[in-house]
């Protein structure tokens, strides 16, 4: 009778019930031997389900440090899953020993610290543009409808925290460590981390030691301070949890998946009255989806919603 | 030399101290043998003490779930409640063995999903204004200025998510859970959940992950992530802590408490800059009160401010 | 194998690994036998390290509680530490029992409560000006561009929690205990406790419960909710870890520091979109520093960015 | 080949043209012989078309002058045509020799100036309450989603300046002056005036001038100011003109007018941004509607879309 | 001694002092002989200077209505505009009789009209995409970051509007009208108008009127009311006038003019004081052109600014 | 029967009628032979009457060029004026033949353009800093609660124009002319003209064309944009008529005079409903002043409301 189990507990008791069709998914996503999916040189994209992209940052050699290819790639990447109706989910995680190690040092001060322009304002000019770039980067997760799972583990340092914060559910192993990195580098993160991080951790305190610092955080810090939701013992635990995470709502109607995504970043954005005038105005038309009355009977029915399907979206 | 107890242990040692008064009072609010109080079907409401109101959701054979008569009879209560001088403080609880079940979904179908207009430009507009007049029920309890604090035991299931983000003090029993169930049933939540959630709970991430897979959240994880402010062993326990937490707003000054509430709600939509502005301009009037000598006056002579007497508001 | 120490355990590391330099830079912060420091009445100015300056609430015999003079010496202390290029980070402390018993009652009745004015309105636009001189003493904290790390021990009540909600990074001893207590004097708090609190702290329940009731917060509850990043055992430990901390801070780039506290600040009252544009206009010229060549070289070379010096700013 | 006539001349060529039914619409919408519409005691109500709805302010003996009865009668009567769905046009203008005096002063001092409340603190609240009533006797206009049409004749004094600006297309005769008095009567105008205004006219030197000084303004410069699209030469040829717009404006389709107006008011609110995203996912489902198509094949067989028949809404 | 001509008048002067030049220029603006410029169908694209570029809607035979070409076109053309160094002023004109017909009703009924999807919600979701696809169109104006002329003459409907509120600066011929023709063909604009328009124009009440009974407006009222900010005689002085103004930008500064548009697109958006900290942050580098010296020097030796070089941006 | 005269013949009769006290005011109010008040040097102070003072520009020789000085003593006079309750009006005009030619160049050359610090990050800080000191010189007009209203003769150039936007009421004589100068001295204005300019001008097109060419702007236009309310044949003229405004002002309520500016100001940055909100929080407090019942009275005597005697606020 004890009415609650940890969700690593449970993600077990899954994996052992359905030993073969998730193990072997697991497997799947956590195979990287193929190395980066063409057209892409950084990241490799497989599915693991039909309705689940996962998205893996593939530079291992490199600690998955972003590079100018990263950069572009990720916009590319990112763009087409938002278009892919088959796309009901998305899984991000990094392949090899880290997540990532953040910014490709080298690569940005050949990039970032050679600018160009004749004068102060137009090397400005040029910077700003570069920058504005590098932030779309993550915010193309923002941006694409589906949710975005990210599974952290090793490290996530600098430009890896601005990337988390742009996902949706963030969890990590046991032995993940995070770093709000960039005043190490002599520069205010510009990325999304002081921009999002506020609004991801329940902790001013906390954001504004991290950032100002520049001190590791580690998985159990990260679970209490809320920066992710589940912490599992290693990544295979994480990798099913996050698979089965990304089955649950890809299983789900894609109208009341993506809405609700959409909605929740709008509320971030602005006060409530706002939100909920802008909420009412999105479903006035998307509550006469066939979905709700799918949805419903299987309510009505004690059965998952899962166990119905919903068209693409 | 302990410096801290446990809020439960605390309000026990109140329970133990104040056995008659207090105890009859928690019996009080705990009966519900008289169903639901005229005019009203779906609430019943009392008086344990004099400036204390309760409202109890009391469908109980139907686990409080919310039909058509109780998105109307929620707006006539606050609004009442509101204007009632006697009333400080408001407790809200569910009748029989559940907080509830959410929305009645049999109403809801035959409600909301029997649209009426003439083409879907007309459906969606009478649609909206369905969802408008839905919101409002919720929206009222943030509207009163009197303190809502909001006792849950059992289950808070889907549209009880959106009603209890919508009070200001949340308890819970042990063996209380919570599921932001809409998207089991197709729909982006609307009634506030998606828009007060991200205001309420630290993390994101667990956000996130509620409103996305409609998972359960137990008690423990309720607390640590904020969402209640305290947990306790029992109904009859929560029963006292809410009505200890009710007394103690409801014997300040009521200038001073209601002004708080507007205000933190004000703050939460607004920088700060504005808020300091509003608060400024707010208490450029509220200062000249006399509860302000006489709680100043307590203050002096060490006695609690809920010796004094306070004039109505 | 352990891949995380407490703070606390990391701290006590480096007072054994540097006895002589920090805890003699620690018994300094800690003296407070000379009394304010002129021309302050109720601060004492000191300089624990050239870069870290230490402002103390020094009125240990009324419990460092805030009368007219603190009101205005707040003012001109943050406006001189905002344009002294020596001064990198502050630490916040306060002498004798406890850090502060909060708004000086008796001072405040003959001041506040004693308003001019022919009639009401005339009275309610003195009082305006009032609180909006009052709300500056901490607003300047903010904007300062400095970090600010305040360390609490014993008692932090009232305009004491108004005030350690406007500084960066807040730290307390085991003891602590913290209290909104302006319900209890019969107002809605207004110099910065309702706007701040809810942005600082995840929970919004709690938020609600400790300014609608005025009950103490403990050391605990404080670290769990969000409140301060870390609890000390005592006050010296608490002293140690406030000046590794701002260490760490004052050792970095000032462009990258300053710029970091800064953003941050703009997006809590800010959209994400808002942010981004704003820091990718902030760094088009902060970039430009030579602060980023020198700390990309210390990380390259795997060394501390400390070990480097920057320019004042 | 001179290429645009006034909108006056245009208007007198209507009526030359349909002599009949227009001049005795005219005639039935002057006509006030009988007094204020039951249960109405200060407004006047009636249908010049069956989808037009005429409201007068209905006090002629009094200047028009808004007392108690009128604050709650507007609310009644604008909260009935919004969701009443022959509604599709609201003119507004005012009976006897004038639009309006304003508010009843002898009313409001036994009304506002009568305040009651045991202190300064009890007092305020209850005027904000009141306020907030007033405020809404306008905002009801602006809620309404049928496009009103105010038609000024005479003098437009005091509170007729807060209620105009909140109506959606004002016109007036050559005679018509407006004045914003409050100033005059020891206030700041807070039923709407001062924060409507400047969204209405485009010199915000003549809008301080106006609201600083309470001199008159005359027609002419009404309309260059842009407060008024078009001036009358009386009465008569107003309330024709003002038929006229309304009549274009019932006949189109419901769903683009009304979603019209709604956006318009949005827009006024939020950043462009904003707007662009709201329209987006309002008309997502309205432009699903039957009346697009209508109005298209209207439009290609070169007709009027006022030939065409739309549904209710 | 009379100190101002009409700009129209020191215009024909310009042309009568500079006759080869500025009319031969105008001459190849006006011409049209060539067609649309590949792999444009819709555009054609010249420049009449080295640093002006000229985009023509060329649709002659369709009265450059907007088909689906032409809302792709548009973007690619702006999006190469922005990054091109030598374009530093844009001038938008219509091939043939009129300036635009608007949206191609045809085109539009065979795309918008016929959205595909399983259900409404589905079908929603896909016109959303489109609607915001369309905005993007005319918001790619706004974010070049080169100033844009449109000069109109003729007829400028419906989604001609929606386009000319997102330029720079409007000027117009005697013959021109306007006509905000969306409420006709039965939908509330949604490409920009409504957005927009309340931003350009003074008078919310003829915006109001435009908007709702889709009546034309001349080139005077356009004039009075602001929505452009001259009139020529006819198309050629129109076009040497564009000419001219664009030639007045396109002379100055690059980092001045660019980041005056920049900012004043910024101001629209936000308050006065969020607008004071961003230019202040703005030019904290821009300032550090050497633009600013040639300037002043010129100034100081009461010499034109265009007669100085500044670097490519 | 001409229901309205120009304001510029209406103020011609009023001196006519009271051509002792007015004129000998306006003599006193053009009068500069006394040079700058000590100890200003920039800055002449006068009282023409007891609750007016008149600023006047009082660097005649430098045709009012604004130096460092100026930018200091502009922020000490207006915060003295802020705390004067003497003064309840003041009037701005510049000494000698015209306004202002704005900024001092050289003195700019040898301050702005000679920027300290070891790097662009560093040169970029110390710019930021003045910037927001250059633009706190205009923000103290807006801040200060007495209304301002300026008198603009012959120029009014660059800095000039970011100067009077702050102001509440422009006025000009016939031969006055603007310039938004600054895109000439290759800089994007950054002390208020891009901010304020498009909320004071009912033409986007015509604040972007002058902002962008830097062209002159004239009387008639500046009366017909509405960047000022009346033109006046001459200056002699303008300060009779800015004394007059100035003195209706002055003669009226002081606690609805300055509570009507200040909420403008208010509303001119926020939405209709935050400002709603905001005037009936400040009202509460602000209606329980005697000056409503004796201005309410002197209207009831159908007197004006300057017969009454108000106190000091």
């Amino acid at each position: 009778n004890k009415p609650r189990r940890s969700g690593f507990i449970q993600l077990r008791k899954v994996i052992r019930l359905l030993p073969g069709e998730l193990s072997q998914t697991v497997a799947r996503a956590m195979s990287s031997s193929g190395g980066a999916t063409p057209p892409y040189t950084t990241l490799a994209i497989s599915r693991p389900t039909e309705s689940i992209t996962h998205v893996e940052l593939h530079r291992p050699e490199k600690r998955n440090a972003m590079n100018s290819a990263f950069w572009s790639e990720m916009v590319t990447c990112f763009n087409e899953l938002s278009e892919d109706p088959e796309c009901r989910a998305v899984v991000v995680s990094g392949a090899g020993k880290l997540f990532t190690a953040g910014i490709d040092l080298m690569d940005m001060m050949n990039n970032v610290l050679q600018p160009e322009g004749d004068d102060t304002a137009r090397i400005s000019w040029g910077l700003k543009k570069k920058i504005r770039k590098f932030q779309e980067t993550f915010s193309v997760i923002e941006k694409c409808p589906k949710p975005v799972v990210v599974a952290i583990h090793g490290a996530c340092v600098g430009a890896g925290v601005d990337m988390i914060t742009a996902c949706d559910i963030r969890l990590c192993t046991q032995d993940a460590w995070f770093q709000v990195k960039e005043v190490d580098i002599g520069l205010a993160a510009d990325v999304g981390t002081l921009q999002r991080l506020p609004k991801v951790i329940g902790s001013q305190s906390l954001v504004n030691e991290l950032a100002l610092t520049a001190r590791k955080m580690y998985a159990d810090e990260a679970k209490s301070s809320g920066l992710v939701s589940r912490v599992f013992a290693d990544k295979e635990a994480m990798m099913a949890g996050a698979l089965e995470i990304a089955g649950e709502i890809a299983g789900r109607s894609p109208v009341a998946v993506q809405g609700t995504k959409i909605n929740l970043i709008y509320a971030r954005n602005h006060s409530v009255a706002d939100g909920l005038d802008y909420i009412a105005t999105w479903n006035m038309s998307m509550l006469q989806t066939e979905d709700l009355m799918k949805s419903a009977q299987a309510a009505l029915e004690k059965k998952s919603p899962k166990t119905k399907t919903y068209s693409k979206l």
